[in-house]
């Protein structure tokens, strides 16, 4: 394998303006929109080599390479890179941060143009669709019309199945992994908890723990809600990690001792794992954000209007080249979108008439399975996106 | 099904004091330790029929009947009264709270009696054997020195296996119901976020939030960590249900109205009842006690120690009467402790020369279906008492 893709920047682009403001699902508009992007690789002069990267909850436009001096590759590096499935001496690989996110896009976290202050909860909900159409309008600033393929893992895969619904013959093929359609009860409720343990921090004040951008410039910045993110984040986490995976991981095993210590300190490894979870996940991640990326994946339901999906699906393959081919993907060992998410979209898809290839993978991570490098994974990945390259049909036997 | 066994009253026993200190496991001693306790049913002249109910993380002494003007019977009365499996015509049922505990017995709210103050976090750490130890105490008390049976539910099935282990003889059968000798990663790893939602709630004050005994009596009393502790609740309550019956009972309904609002206050059915469940519990439960009773569970590992489980049972099955007889029951649905923690219970005990029948039964309410009159369950149960009354094998084909 290849050494990868070296020194990558993340890039900027206002892809909204007063001009042209982003109207959102629920109708609220948004008079200026900026986005974090990367791209890796080169565009072909057909433009027919696009791949686009859609994050999960907590990632970033910085997929693969490097930042400056830092050992640490991008999120996804794994998979981008030369002769890596999203190969990228053929590719033209392009990730960019979520609407709402904290990672150089607009979200609650950028000052409102209309108050100068920041947004806070005052940003307005969001829809999987307006995450997708403040991509769309990054690409079409790129020059790109028409994706080869979508990709994501858990919020990603929702961005990836949304885009190609929305808008018929635009995207070739649909990679949806470890993913949901549809989040259940007690998907709901671990994300419930989550934004309780945000919002009844104290120092999560209603959402407006940011600086005043008016305070004198010796003003020490607000507490944060770090207490309640943490939390969130290690409840999440619980849900990321398979109980094979944390056994294996961490077992019993007491922390830096011998003996247990029988007191309320941490003592099991896997309590000081959660809590450097926790605690790393504050400095780099905002609680507003958090939560409006929670409640996006809670409201998802594409396939409640069956009639729309099905005229969608249509009109993607009356739109030549066959519309869009999906590969649905989840993992054994994944509990927070189980392998019957994963057939449920697969199975929606095709009753409305689509190409789907579905497939459960073996691999010991649970819904952290999409983020490792399991061959048999990249293998399917990469023989799908061939196939689309190649224009053949991409449901082999 | 008779009309249960009517209207019951919480009495209170001082079981250890001064002259007859409890000495703990970790070798801490407390002075003074009262009980509280609820008796259904007769004392045989013999003794021979008493069944000793232990409880749950959050259970109390009052599991059947009712207090006074009380609308609602003790927690578990549907197995408890006249003709029911634990049988008040035949037999003297005795639950009683836990050391540690917050429903009468001495626990970190008690004032200790060294310093005049309530112990909060300087109470000692326990083990599920201290908690035996303080019912052992009780039942000299009550002129009770052998038992018919011990049944429990989780913490309450830890209880009834440590009391055989330790005891040779003295227990006739121990039912061990949905349980767990050795608590898994992610028992330890969803305890531990729950612990710390109490601990970082700034009302937690170390867990000092008691009144102070010597304020003068118009002084408000502190704020208690509600916050951290219903949080703490939620957590818990998913994993007391199954995906299946959170399915069920809420499936992605929207509360109180037909369109979903698409806001961050509670929308779906399933997150009102969690928020629900959380308040409920922070009027009825203290968060030191939450600690301490999650913090026991983790550290319980009674096969650790393979040797001393071996010599135990063979003691018992040496001091007459063939030692204790072992019902040990998991329900399908419970993804808490699963039926692989009571199967590892049940091979622990055959490998140690118990006499043990295991069960999975079917039921959908997770690990609460302890709590339900699940009619297989029920029998199962039932069976087991009526042949250890009968002196005959319990290990009916």
């Amino acid at each position: 394998m290849s050494d990868g893709i070296g020194r990558v920047e993340t890039q900027r682009a206002v892809v909204f303006d007063d001009d042209r403001p982003l109207v959102l699902e629920s109708g609220a508009r948004l008079t200026h929109v900026e986005v974090a992007y990367e791209t890796y690789g080169t565009l072909a002069a057909d433009g027919g080599n696009v791949v686009f990267i859609c994050h999960a909850l907590s990632g970033d436009a910085h997929a693969a390479g490097f930042h400056g001096d830092d050992r640490r590759p991008g999120w996804w590096d794994n998979i981008v890179g030369p002769g890596r499935p999203l190969d990228t001496d053929r590719f033209f690989v392009v990730c960019a941060n979520v609407l709402g996110g904290c990672k150089g896009t607009t979200g609650p976290g950028s000052v409102d143009p209309a108050s100068g202050r920041p947004y806070g909860l005052r940003f307005p909900l969001l829809a999987v669709r307006d995450l997708v159409e403040t991509h769309r309008a990054l690409l079409r600033q790129l020059g790109v019309t028409r994706l080869l393929a979508a990709i994501g893992g858990s919020l990603g895969g929702m961005q990836a199945l949304q885009w190609s619904l929305d808008h018929p013959g635009e995207v070739g093929g649909a990679l949806v992994v470890a993913s949901s359609g549809r989040l259940s009860a007690q998907n709901i409720a671990f994300s419930a908890v989550a934004r309780e343990a945000i919002t009844r921090d104290p120092d999560f004040a209603g959402g407006d723990y940011y600086p005043d951008p008016d305070a004198p410039a010796d003003t020490p910045p607000p507490q944060r809600p770090n207490r309640g993110l943490a939390l969130a984040r290690m409840i999440g986490h619980i849900t990321y990690l398979s109980e094979e995976s944390m056994r294996e991981k961490f077992g019993r095993r007491i922390q830096d001792a011998v003996e247990p210590r029988y007191g309320f300190d941490v003592d099991f490894e896997v309590e000081s794992y959660l809590a450097y979870q926790g605690q790393s996940f504050v400095e780099r991640f905002d609680a507003n954000t958090y939560l409006y990326m929670t409640r996006v994946m809670d409201y998802f339901d594409p396939f409640a209007d069956r009639a729309y999906v099905g005229r969608q699906v249509a009109a993607g393959r009356a739109a030549g080249g066959g519309g869009t081919s999906y590969l649905v993907l989840s993992f054994d060992s994944d509990w927070r979108f189980s392998t019957e998410h994963a057939r449920e979209i697969a199975d929606e898809l095709r009753s409305a008439g689509a190409p789907v290839t579905f497939r459960e993978l073996s691999a010991p991570h649970g819904h952290d399975s999409f983020l490792f490098p399991v061959p048999e994974y990249h293998r399917t990945v990469a023989g799908f996106l061939d196939r689309l390259a190649a224009g053949r049909s991409v449901h082999a036997a």
